[in-house]
């Protein structure tokens, strides 16, 4: 397949199958905001509403809106998500929760601050497509309840004793390289600049370990290896995915030293994570190769794979390294085999190890309208200026 | 094979493989109290010390002690254990720990009040080994604590919303069904009456519905069913352990239509989570067939096999439906091809729905010396019986 044929199927793949699939079988017609839980067919299968995934959803036909075409359709079905998270979404003090009841009462606490985050994003962005004033200021507002919560962001909801064994998370920071670029016309520059060397700092000074060439889900204060079942956990699919945050960061900044240090951690956390056995990617391993607490951890998630693709490309766009593409063709040949579903429409989410559906669905509680088109944009896109990089140059390929 | 053959081989793991195997590999010989995270030869990966499996070593030391042989090296196994956790296992309002660090450190703090369950029950039996007023003084503490916090056993870890959607939950009621009659002679008589009575009435009329003849996780206040993930659940292995336990108080109270009622109920639950394509038992499935929530769901674990056996023996001795002696065999066989590890020792806890080792540990975060010597126990002890019964049967076998 050539470049161009590549970046045709991920962009057919997103307009004709992904977006119609939520447009169709996601809104809820009669509360407003978003059913996903959905079965194999696209039928709902519960109606709580997780606060993640309706934002996400907000967020993605605003982006669709912003960058792929003016669509009223897709600009009505961000709204309406929109005005049932403005009504519903938040307690008295501005904190997102975590789920609601299909007519909006809340269900699960604000217990942690990724709700938030994903407000953030997805306001930004409608703002972007409206103008609304509104929005940039629940986006604004939220942006800085999650800077003021950022060193506790559990509260009261935090199980560890204070004191024994601090760990910092990479989730924060990695989410919020990604914000920051998002949210960039709506905050101050200086706070933009100092977000983005913070972020940069934390994810690839900090986390990431030179000696291993890996990225730890938790760390002690000083940077250091905690020898403990948190502390020895990997999430390659995480790592993967926050390179190409720092790839579009380095970008802006043009910064081809950061770029190519994203590059090679990509092929590092990939060559890590990869099943030798059954292929894919696993979704928690332990550093040590101890029995990880995760059950769930041989699964071949919908997100890693998609997510890999993205930082895959982008880095062979950017410094043109073939192992790249060639680890491009063999994680794309694994996605393309098992995650979509023809016969119904969008992709499944849960493999077990051996590549077959774990469960049917479509959507649910940690599924939604986001990673599958989010990673069809970004590598159709990408694919693109690779196929329009390489018209240009001599070389042949 | 006949019951003595049977008897025998429960009795054989038991003391010549699986207690040695703890003996050998569990003991902190420096700090107290025992290491769970054990690899398959044996060998600690990780030291951290879990409130509810180091409570529950300290049980099954004692209860070997007090049931099967006055053996020394067993009750100061016990008495080890149960003199690290006195020291450094509660908060300063006798509140148990989720877990420690190897010294001692609180890690986790008391967000549920199961460790508190486990305590009761370890202290309550080793007071029944030493007769150490210390003992008897802590697990019965602990046991009106559980009592005063039952109805709100997560305090302000709780992320449900008050009103919201409110759910009883099944495990407390169950491990009280238990409890009591573990501490029977620690209690005041009518305590020990109304306790019994309450739990058997919620186990079996509250939580049991009759239409599905199946017992749910989560319902309602007023008994229904909830339509949501956490309504929907089902724990097959929950169910069927809950009936050796209300069988042991019925034929307490001399009950038997009442063990009649748990027998029926076990071999319902067990053929609904039977699976069919690989055989053993599932760990999570959807009373509506939708997809569970919880990834690990198509597993099969050990002690959800281990704890059928029981109730399956238990309702094969009381009322002598062949039922449960064809399922026996059939679990029997399920179990001893795929989780025992002769070659190591112990049994292997996390299969994956093909029936191979997901994980190569013979004890970690869940899993200790517990549900498989208990069942070792239970499962000779009733077989013993059986035999003794039906060799005093004219009918023949």
């Amino acid at each position: 397949m050539t470049f161009h044929e590549y970046a045709t199927l991920y962009q057919h793949n997103l307009l004709n199958d992904v977006v119609p699939f939520w447009l169709q079988h996601s809104p809820d017609k009669e509360y407003g905001g978003y059913f996903t839980c959905l079965d194999r067919e696209g039928k709902v299968f519960d109606t709580d509403k997780f606060i993640w995934l309706q934002c996400r959803e907000v967020w993605c036909f605003s982006m669709l809106y912003n960058k792929v075409e003016k669509k009223q359709e897709w600009l009505d079905m961000a709204i309406q998500g929109a005005e049932f998270l403005k009504k519903h979404g938040r307690d008295k003090d501005g904190n997102w929760y975590f789920s609601l009841t299909r007519t909006g009462a809340p269900l699960i606490a604000p217990y942690n601050i990724f709700s938030d985050c994903f407000a953030a994003m997805a306001f930004g962005q409608l703002y972007q497509a409206t103008g609304n004033a509104d929005y940039s200021q629940i986006a604004i507002t939220t942006f800085h309840n999650i800077l003021k919560r950022q060193d506790n962001p559990k509260g009261h909801y935090s199980k560890a004793m204070p004191g024994t064994r601090p760990l910092q998370n990479f989730a924060l920071p990695m989410i919020l390289c990604n914000l920051v670029l998002e949210m960039e016309t709506l905050l101050d520059k200086q706070l933009v600049e100092n977000t983005i060397q913070q972020g940069i700092h934390t994810v690839m000074d900090v986390f990431y370990q030179k000696d291993s060439g890996l990225i730890m889900e938790n760390i002690t204060p000083e940077g250091q290896l905690s020898d403990s079942f948190e502390g020895r956990l990997l999430n390659p699919g995480h790592g993967l995915e926050a390179m190409w945050f720092v790839m579009d960061l380095a970008t802006r900044n043009n910064d081809q030293a950061l770029i190519t240090k994203a590059k090679d951690i990509t092929l590092s956390l990939l060559e890590y994570g990869w099943d030798q056995q059954y292929g894919g990617i696993f979704y928690f391993l332990d550093v040590k190769g101890y029995p990880p607490q995760q059950l769930e951890w041989d699964q071949k998630l919908w997100w890693v794979h998609i997510e890999t693709i993205i930082s895959l490309l982008k880095g062979y766009l950017h410094t043109g390294d073939e192992k790249c593409w060639q680890w491009f063709e063999i994680v794309h040949d694994y996605t393309w085999k098992h995650f979509p579903d023809p016969e119904n429409g969008e992709w499944f989410g849960y493999l077990n190890r051996q590549g077959q559906p774990l469960l049917p669905l479509k959507g649910g509680k940690w599924k939604g309208c986001f990673h599958v088109p989010r990673g069809l944009y970004q590598s159709w896109t990408t694919l693109q200026q690779i196929a329009a990089k390489h018209a240009l140059s001599t070389q042949p390929k």
